[in-house]
């Protein structure tokens, strides 16, 4: 994997804007090694991922921060720069169940996840041998009744002093407090186990065993003020008949929440996402 | 094909029953062609499908509607006798979408619908030269504002005359009432075009661009009193991603339709669907 | 639909390619609808496929025709270019089988397929009336033992007469010469009743039963000189199990092959196709 | 999970044969909690899969063998009974990927996989610290060039040893002996990373990107004497596109491969298959 610049884009659609951009990175040099683009024809806007090898490229951060900013401002884009060199601080949060957890971890390990997780956050001891096997620092922040407001206090302190940018929500079984979910805007990924808007909310698996649903499904997304309501990222299904009981359905469950979140995150990683309207644009 | 005769049981679950069961139909000579039962163990209940060959079994339906009920009674079964030379009778409703209609008329000319269908009942003239093509009867019953009961009388006037024993919704867009419905309970297949319940109502595709799933689904379901909510059959789903406008959610809405309805209208028509619970049991 | 032009570019892969194309683009007012874009590393190439409005574009078909090409060899671009307006002149090629034929004829009379159809050839008379329904003329080319070249050379002719663009084999029995393939380079689509590479050949279905595989497919793709071996264009599959036999693997092909050729066809008519290294790039 | 016994039954199909058996179990108090059947008319052979309780159950094991091969013989059955309390002694064999062992041995610990699991046998070093994490002993046996004759002596040493019923090849990179796999006819479960029979053979990941084909698969199948042409168990595919490359690929095979061979692995452990004509019957 080469060093790469990662350019994102939300703007008005107007006339020259691909012109200006292609024609300020080739300018300076660039090597555009993926391009991707969006418009959203009934809103009128524009959303672009421009991905160019650094070698060559002859503006380093600070220029690329002064230089391009005239260019954005013509057309009112808004826009942010990554760097593949520069992966993201995660934070896992779980409660007991650990199939998300440990199919994280294992990716992680084997390279599939360009990112650094320095904590795993966990209101239950039980993933304490899972963090440690994996070599990560394992943090149990109990939330008693009535205790919330503390332990996301403590929670968020974890946060800053690792200077977290992403949290996964890996079936941690605690809903967070919306003054939290407003500290990382678009920076919460959780999975829910059904296919959404269906069966939002507690025990998805068994309201769609009774209402007897002939697949059942998976949710990976953003984490918003409103439980289950935030923007898509992912979504998968698995078939079910009358043979399934309740517990086959957790179990087929399971497996698609592990697939799901995984291809979230890793989206999430890669700067793949963009949010708009309570969507998401994913450059795949 | 050779000539079968179809036995649907629906019992609390006892020991016993399945050799009572096979014992009765071994005695009187039958080669079982297929036979497929299920146990919901939460609600002690048994289900069972059994198709055997009528060539070399000695009861004729007089007699087996003599000799049964000593059996079925001593376990407590409610039991349905179909023979595989009897197809139902069949009636289409259309309004103006027509490609579910035509995907049902073309699997029924190829013979892959097992059915007479002896009438087509329309709220719009639209789909008349696809009726006739096919060389299928086509009654148009316009359903004006207010005039729904005089609508529904004549359709039901027109049902009986024909003895149609199933009737098919293929993108009907009428609400039928709950005393049409009580006509026909179990006996009237609707497709709605949403992963249920996810979606249910109007406009399922606009509500599903709005939201931004990723994936989008169809439905095939019995109707009853209340609108959506009845015995699931079957479901699909379809990828969708960003690139997806509302058209393009209608366009492959469409191929999921086709495909669940005729799949759920197929095993209907084999008597492969057991009800309980809300829920379908289906012998595949 | 406004009217719109596009452009498809297959070039090695330069700094500035972008640039240019939507420079140039921009400098003539081109309002653009939909871009996308491919860059195959390893073989250093590049694949654009960019739609714009006409409405407020400087440049009509002659004037892009001259203006262009300094543009194109500067960076040994091959390009098409097309315009919404003109759809493509189809054939459908049918033998016994009439469930891809009645299921395209649908599609089109529904408006989903952007093409004139002028004519269908077969090599049996049993379409002639599903051909008169829809209106499209149908002419019988019976394919004798032996005779293969002189009903080709027919075939030809017909196509020629009626300015045929495309060629689409929807389940036609009989291979065509690789002389007749030579003539329609990257115009012929095919539907194979396999998941390609596997089950190549005759009999797919068959095969696969034989094999006990536990999902069935189906595959579109270009015809080429070598049987079932062009560049694939779409693929799905279907599910089945020990429960299934071979009429249910026929069955269930069935509806994969309409959905697969249909979608296979649609992206070719909307120009999102390019073939290089006996691969596909689909613009979706 | 009560204690109950499984019977597989594989016989000539017979009239009566499901009331010989159902009688049996009744005379003798099962309370059934499972049954499932499967005739293959063209071949005229039956299979069965009934599971029952043992509480209330007259016959232990040797009264059983005792009393049940009467009724086998009139019927000329082959048929295995298995006990749910008494779980398969299972081997995994793997050797520089983890994915699917780690995979495994998450679901070993969550107890949904029914087995014991006393040895890890693998070619090459590195999947030590998950075995000890997981505390399963790992057995490192290296397979030196020519030197296999004397690699699998020991293997199958190990194997006896803990009287290993059935051993997994999760990823296992070595080709077992005709020989060895002939010591464990229908026991040995091996996962391929393709869509069998497409790409069989090595490296399919690389051979399905050059094909070019919208779909990559994985497969679960009983080893046999031929390489990848023993009986298949299960089957699953992940949609790609020209937007993936190799890395790609692999990647997303490695989800299908984990959740391919689990799912083969638990039908076996819970005795749900069976094999006959080189197929297989899975009772789900």
């Amino acid at each position: 994997m080469q060093d790469s610049a990662i350019l994102l884009i939300h703007s008005p659609d107007r006339k020259g804007l691909v012109a200006a951009i292609s024609g300020f990175l080739y300018a300076h040099g660039a090597n555009i090694l993926h391009a991707d683009q969006h418009q959203d024809e009934e809103l009128g806007l524009f959303f672009m991922r421009v991905e160019w090898a650094l070698a060559g490229f002859d503006l380093d951060e600070r220029a690329f921060r002064a230089e391009f900013p005239p260019v954005a401002e013509r057309f009112e884009m808004r826009w942010r720069l990554e760097y593949s060199a520069r992966p993201l601080r995660v934070a896992i949060f779980v409660s007991r169940y650990q199939h998300c957890l440990a199919d994280l971890l294992q990716r992680y390990r084997s390279g599939e996840l360009p990112c650094r997780i320095p904590l795993i956050v966990a209101n239950h001891p039980d993933a304490q041998p899972l963090a440690e096997f994996y070599g990560v620092p394992f943090h149990h922040v109990p939330v008693e009744p009535g205790q919330k407001t503390e332990a996301e206090r403590r929670q968020i302190e974890l946060l800053e002093s690792e200077g977290v940018e992403l949290v996964i929500l890996a079936r941690y079984m605690q809903v967070l407090s919306p003054s939290f979910v407003a500290c990382y805007p678009e920076r919460i990924i959780n999975v829910h186990h059904s296919f959404l808007p269906a069966f939002s909310g507690a025990k998805p698996h068994h309201a769609a065993f009774r209402r007897g649903v002939k697949l059942i499904g998976a949710t990976a997304h953003y984490a918003t003020e409103v439980l289950d309501e935030g923007p898509i990222i992912e979504q998968d299904v698995a078939r079910v008949s009358h043979r399934h009981d309740l517990d086959d359905f957790i179990r087929a469950g399971r497996d698609l929440e592990k697939v799901v979140l995984s291809r979230a995150v890793r989206w999430h990683l890669e700067h793949r996402i963009l949010c708009y309207s309570n969507k998401t644009v994913v450059f795949d």
